[in-house]
């Protein structure tokens, strides 16, 4: 019997018709879907590709060790975070043992801050691996916006908040266009590094992009010190135009 | 009789089944489908959407005025980029103002430096516009390379090409992960960036990805000295990781 074929697939930014057609047809052909979810949740990717699944699919739900993010350099965190991966790793090797494929759903792009490349750099060396890129968190977002980010020669920077604020600061500065992801409690953090480069007049603030409850302001409109996991600040470049 | 409205339509990078299932809605349902396209041929994103495509649809097809780029600051090549965008949204705006809909394609996300965006802003006070993310370039290339891009708090630095070799160097210094796109004959500055910043070494080189002749080697093995334009070099990121 010939090993199972592991699929990583992007399933875009949360809008459910944002999912490419490949895969559409990963998943459907797929008889085994895992997908990571916090416990007693049923996970934002499982729900994008709800009406996707069908009755016969297994589901492989990876249910992270804790509900709320700890530090990294906590010790006991990473171990059990190294724990986890390597469990989800072993569900889904039983599955591509015993000859069956998984399609493995990541929010957004898979290979782009997501937790399928933890999974990815385990099982890579015993099992084939085919990658399906998805739409990234960052297209959705400045979608949502209808902010053009990067002209001609503009850089792009992608930070995520949870730099240091010298940082955050130093990276602006060279920067064209940016994008800052991750933000959450990191969010005053954010705006003051933008505040620091002159950049937080043309930012925009974007919660959700593409879901339902989505939101988009200026950010100087954006008044409160908190944001959601799914946020992100948008600085659209201001390169050559014709 | 109501106006029509844009339709801002990412294809994706290149493979047809990388469309999103929104695209296609989208484009099912406009009656005038317009692409840009070098003169006398059919154009990438005319080919990615074929199957798509309808009998029915009114086919736009928008032809750069110039087979080959020259550069931005020659004021001849800037002129007549200025009025190809004019005459461009001057074509689309007969559709609209006719009432219908207008599907603008696309190659991988509109927003980001893609050509789609000189018409969008050009249109966006008179009509209702709809961004449909795509795809982007970038996630195709590291898709087609099984590059995982950016872990933890990695950074990641979008360059073009065509920055002086100072520029390069100078932002590259400051990055985790980069990605050097618009390669074309600056190909041989942008390795030679690399180089200098100690970062050649794990970069990866990708042709156009997703597409039919796709190729993805080490950088170290790419001796020729010009890349065509659809080529980019990855640079993946070596952050923490449980």
């Amino acid at each position: 019997m010939s090993l199972g074929r592991l699929y990583g697939v992007g399933v875009g930014p949360g809008d459910p018709e944002l999912v490419t057609v490949k895969a559409t047809r990963v998943i459907a052909a797929a008889p085994v879907v895992a997908f990571f979810a916090k416990a007693g949740r049923r996970g934002n990717a499982r729900g994008i590709v709800d009406r996707w699944l069908k009755p016969s699919h297994i589901e492989l739900p990876l249910f992270y060790p804790m509900t709320t993010e700890s530090h990294f350099d906590d010790p006991p965190y990473r171990e059990a975070l190294k724990l986890f991966y390597a469990e989800s790793g072993a569900a889904i090797a039983a599955h591509l043992d015993g000859g069956r494929d998984v399609a493995l759903l990541s929010e957004g792009d898979p290979l782009f801050y997501g937790s399928f490349m933890h999974l990815f750099i385990r099982l890579r060396e015993r099992f084939k691996v085919t990658i399906v890129p998805g739409v990234s968190s960052i297209c959705g977002a400045w979608g949502a916006a209808g902010t053009a980010m990067t002209w001609g020669d503009d850089s792009l920077v992608i930070l995520p908040a949870t730099l240091p604020l010298e940082e955050l600061i130093r990276r602006l500065a060279q920067a064209d266009a940016a994008v800052i992801m991750k933000l959450g409690r990191n969010f005053p953090r954010a705006r003051a590094a933008l505040l620091k480069c002159g950049m937080a007049e043309r930012a925009i603030y974007v919660e959700r992009a593409t879901m339902a409850n989505e939101a988009v302001m200026p950010l100087a409109d954006k008044c409160d010190e908190s944001a959601p996991y799914f946020s992100m600040i948008l600085v659209p470049g201001q390169g050559r135009r014709p």
